[in-house]
């Protein structure tokens, strides 16, 4: 059985984002429920001068859709951040997950080897594929993804880890 | 350029719990500094019936020693859960550490069709090393150590993600 760059990425992010997702319907439906106005949860942060929620979403999509586009070889899409509501974020999730499952499924597996770039100016950087995907791309995904997850947990929303980790 | 099983796990957990050490000392420090009793971090939540800095750092722990023994093939070795200071926690991911380096790695590198068994009774679970690996101790390993940094964050200590990704 081999181990193959595909299986490590592209379905990790389906199955993550698949749960974040539906904890996004969660949120609503609490909002809802609770009468709470949605950009107390969308807007909300963990510290001052953190990322909130929405962000958080935005972001984790973001590193998903890079890592994914950097990994087959083609172009990061790029998305404009104008999400205000539940809605809206559910349908960027979607969009990214529509954009992972469009990326040549071969073009990812071979790209253990691939030279990839990314900042700009000072902040460049050179990785090989496998040490991007493990060393940067998955813990930035993570990060924003579990952050996010304890935003609306930090704020009420009946969640468990079981929804985090979501389906595959 | 091989994708290997080894490479996906214990460089991951040496990377992550490396920087939770250091995020520790800076918590130390931050506590020291604003004369705040260490407990006021070691016990902080994000809600009241989430778990507790100092267990989302033993729980971390356990995913990263416990997958890299079931990946090698090995028993899991039984860490008691009796931390009460930061040293304390720096200690566990010392030993955690420790132990994950001593695995043979040509144990792990092999592990991508080995059976695996998690939980017992009901809620035990057959999974091959390569899908337990990916959909399931990342995510849960990566769900604890971000959350430990989102309490310490939450409560004013002065990390970044930088920190938080650590280096490898």
């Amino acid at each position: 059985m081999s181990f193959s760059m595909y299986s490590a990425s592209a379905p990790v992010f389906k199955q993550i984002l698949g749960g974040l997702s539906a904890i996004i319907d969660k949120a609503e439906a609490h909002a809802a429920e609770k009468k709470i106005e949605p950009d107390a949860l969308l807007q909300a942060r963990l510290y001052p001068d953190m990322f909130p929620f929405a962000r958080q979403v935005q972001i984790a999509c973001d590193f998903a859709k890079g890592s994914a586009a950097r990994l087959g070889g083609i172009d990061v899409p790029k998305y404009d951040d104008t999400e205000t509501t539940f809605a809206d974020l559910k349908e960027r999730i979607a969009k990214t997950l529509a954009f992972i499952a469009s990326v040549p499924q071969d073009g990812i597996e071979a790209s253990a080897g691939r030279d990839i770039t990314t900042g700009s100016g000072e902040k460049t950087k050179q990785w090989k594929g496998q040490t991007y995907l493990i060393h940067y791309a998955l813990p930035h995904f993570y990060f924003h993804a579990t952050t996010a997850y304890d935003i609306l947990r930090h704020n009420g929303v009946e969640i468990g880890k079981k929804d985090f980790v979501g389906s595959f």
